[in-house]
């Protein structure tokens, strides 16, 4: 089985951790291949960025179809372009903001979000709630920006740690799930300090792609999901075109 | 009072029918500035066609921005970027599928939205839940393509009588809201029809954003719609990089 | 164009207050006619007072109808009998609790109502809840008795201030509601000092019919704001019975 | 216990069968005191006819409480003037609607409600969704007008068969909710005709309201149903102000 | 009338205090026979032991409908079993989490339930949110365990005391529901203590059950409470069997 | 890995049925142990069976841990016992219904769930809501009795056909989920049939657990799902309490 893995950031050090946390996180037999766009912002907090990582996204996402991958995990816990990709592609595409929570759901009541920078809650709480976890889970704020996470020297750890247990507090939670990319590696050691389980959505989103496509499913293609229709596309974007992009 | 309306898909076409549209319904002394970007889906259809639209129009709402423009109408009615764009502008930004709600919602009781293509079903219901129409408002297609609207020798205008009398009887709704910008011309004629209110978006977003903005009001910069954030942006789409875009 | 505000309660220095709000925030050529009426409670603080307010308020929506007014706007915060308002009345009605919140959600992500009494907190939240709100909106009281924002000698101001800081906070909100028309004269000064929008409904409400009326949008009359069927009202009442109310 | 059932429209016929049914459905050693106003309309039919409902109500509940029953029954399925009556009491009210999808939620699991006119729909919906009954419960209507449940010689009773029947199979329901007071004398007949319970909410606001008695529970005073605050009331409405209404 | 009132697990002491609380409340002419089954916990504390509690519970409302008895209460405020009790039986059957939060929800807009050990909080929230008060009562722990109510030594009253007030601040709540069979006793003396009234469940379960076996209801048999299909019951549970048990 | 797979109802032909979906499911190096328990219901249909299922269910979970499996699958489509399987356990346990639904959701936007009898229509929807899927699916009996899929004569197959198509129709969806156990063998061939996804919740049941386990997550222990306090079980029942059971 072939699973492409998308950070659909720019930042090539953060694909490698993301990259490193998919394999660990694998099937034997597996293979993941990690990857993000070679064009689009260097990291996504908030809308804004989310919408300039759609295009090198896509273009990964068909890429990785034509290649004959087998499913696809979006790496960025705002689930970004993940309805557009699903229509773009037939084989499966899942979200690590989506599969953290279906994992978390099997195995607690309650369940806290930790993530990056504030302007990020919003998006996520749509996301929680898109995903039927409204009542269930709560999202919270770090204040960490997504590439301290990259930088050794910063203080990423134990502010993130501060807002896991405020956060546990707050919630009466029993499951942590870390709402970044970018806090793959540090799953394992979270859990066994809080003593709860702590999710991250790289690894979730691995697991449960191999699920998908080890059921065969594919992506339902009679509803919003259906294969985008033959358009011109104009100016830069013209590649992009459906038929066209990953050509 | 200047108000930028963005048409996001690249037909001139709808975009002139649009800007008659506004101008038609804005208030005097308002100046309509109807624009579509250069580069983009020719009509959105579905979440893919609507993450290509993304860049072009947030480049269309830097531009006005910069030009001095006091407010935005996104004229699709999926609301094409509009969180992006509100992080993007402090000028006010609405949505034609937000404004023909919230007009709605201020004389009648139930809606009926009558849109294209079967597959913005779900995409719409999504905003319909956002904006808080859940339990007032149902979401119907036409099946009719959006620029097949364009076209005077096709038969959107009867199927479209069809869909909104079975919407009307199935509903029990009083009120009726016209689900693309390319219906912008037939509301007036479909009121009169149907007996009861039938609400082209454009028309309102084009008085919601005057309401706006006639208070004095600028889109918040404190929370999930706060300024991106400075960083490097890519490859092809670094020209669009915050404090880029639209210099 | 020509607004009806009604004050709903008896109190003619608020009514004042208001039509100066209204005044301000209308544009140019609108003409605002701000009544209270002459019987019922001298300010609505809870469901009791509401009842009573009723009877005076649809008298005034009544008579303003049939001097051809074009739009009207109730300017109390519990949106006082706007449903039998507008089964009342073929123009345009709104709110004002619904014009706030209306406004505010296309400009931020998450709101903080603050209102007068804590017997106030239920009513609005199943405002809030019916207008599309609940998932957006929280709602505070300042304890600050409505009158009391009439006396100049009252720490009113500072009190309000207090509880603004404390729901923004408490809300992680990015705008704020003021709870009572009587609020009208400080949303601007407040706006600056907290650094968000803060809105205030009278302002609102002028522009949202405003907009209703520039888009020649009329209550819908074929469900449940149908107009009153005609029929004996005895007693002290029977002078507002269907057909002859405002006569 | 003696127990006020107060008929909020001013039609006596309809209090006497509404009378009826309460001391039939009243437990040995219940005294039902059934009346209506001298003051409002003669029927109640969507928000306007409530709004003239709510003075004689009120007075009503308040002389009652003067007299000193021990709890009231608010005896018209839009639960006129329940929050307000509330407010003023110290007894406990209950509503029709209320206590009929109360007794419907502890023997069924869906239930249909058929009401009156096609214009209460909506009132009721809201009720139901107050209640807590929204996934549970839905609204139809069987057009007949109220009053012509009192006219022997019209054909209300199999118009009403009929909209029961076309609900319990739309809805898939367990149990049939009757709308409207003037129903009470049928859910006996109807019961055994459909083979699902039948509930009348006269029978059933009157054994919910002898429950609350039982228990000693009265009306909470420190939220929402605060006892109205002292003020003036002007003109027409000022014998109704608090603390003067009922005198 | 004969009232069955069930307390699901096997702790005679505690049944002896819910009947003596069952007959306090119930009416003149009312026989409480309170019961307990002989086999299954000796107290009910999160899922694992609700699942056993259910075999005897079901055998003691198959023994009582066999008896002749009219109605029953499941005096436990997890409603251990209420939707298998009422498939099994056609005479009605309530819960007392279900029965408190309706008696609750007819006097007081917000509602604090205060309950035995943190791990039934969400048990209790799912009931909460299937009754339809998940927007108007929030759910507390006071770490006291059940058993620990019937030791006179405890110090669970002034532990419960301390939750109550708690959550009447946090919650802003106008009346507390108790959220266990064993607190029946304290219900009266909290509510004087408090100020707001305080709802114990067995006494609610019982005048709710009283209502509907008075207002001749029955539980509905064509839904999802129809009666069990009879087949076969293996092993230790063959005398379980629809048919069989009680026999 | 070792997967445990619970049958909870005893006709061992249909745990045959049960354990060839769930190893031509599973992984390579997966092993498949398909159990039912030796007591309780011949088949699951509706409330009463459901709680006789529990005690034997639990038994094959206990044992099934004490034997060193790594997870566990309930394949019984109203997740019997899901939430008390889980206290019970530290191994992660997932339900059928759940498994399918989570699956479902991310390849499809809207999913029709068709089921057996009408009375699992109820317990089915509470399911759905409970997992967060209330907006998206929608359930559908088939009236199929469950024992009449494991008989090769019966008409089964084509009732169920014409079920899945009605509901599509009736849904606007594009995925289809088969609400019994007994359908697992059934998936494929429908899939091909309709020309949509259809979910087997065996099969998926199977491919969560294992993400799950590939996860290293167990169930978390600080909350709803804390181990069962140590306590007396009395009777019939006191081999299974907590520590006892499986032992």
């Amino acid at each position: 089985m072939r699973v492409l893995v998308v950070n659909p950031n720019t930042t090539a050090g953060m694909t490698a951790k993301i990259g490193a946390a998919a394999k660990a996180a694998s099937s034997p037999g597996t293979e993941i291949i990690a990857v993000n766009p070679a064009m689009g912002p260097a990291s996504i907090e908030g809308y804004y960025d989310e919408a300039f990582a759609l295009p090198g996204l896509l273009q990964e996402i068909a890429k990785g179809e034509k290649a004959g991958t087998d499913g696809a995990v979006i790496a960025c816990f705002d689930d970004t372009g993940l309805d557009a990709a699903r229509a773009l592609a037939t084989m499966p595409v899942v979200g690590i903001c989506e599969s953290a929570l279906a994992a978390a759901g099997m195995i607690a009541t309650k369940i806290s979000v930790v993530t990056t920078l504030s302007r990020s809650i919003v998006p996520i709480e749509h996301l929680v709630r898109k995903y039927g976890f409204a009542e269930r889970a709560s999202v919270h704020a770090s204040e960490i920006p997504v590439l301290a996470l990259e930088d050794p020297k910063s203080e990423a750890s134990s502010v993130l740690r501060a807002a896991i247990a405020a956060a546990l507090k707050s919630d009466g939670s029993d499951a942590v799930v870390l709402g970044c990319a970018g806090m793959a590696d540090l799953a394992k050691a979270l859990s066994s300090e809080f003593g709860v389980p702590v999710i991250d959505g790289v690894s979730a989103g691995v697991r449960m792609i191999e699920a998908l496509v080890g059921l065969g499913l594919k992506t339902s293609k009679t509803g919003a999901y259906s294969a985008p229709l033959h358009k011109t596309y104009a100016g830069l974007l013209s590649p992009f075109a459906p038929g066209k992009i990953g050509a």
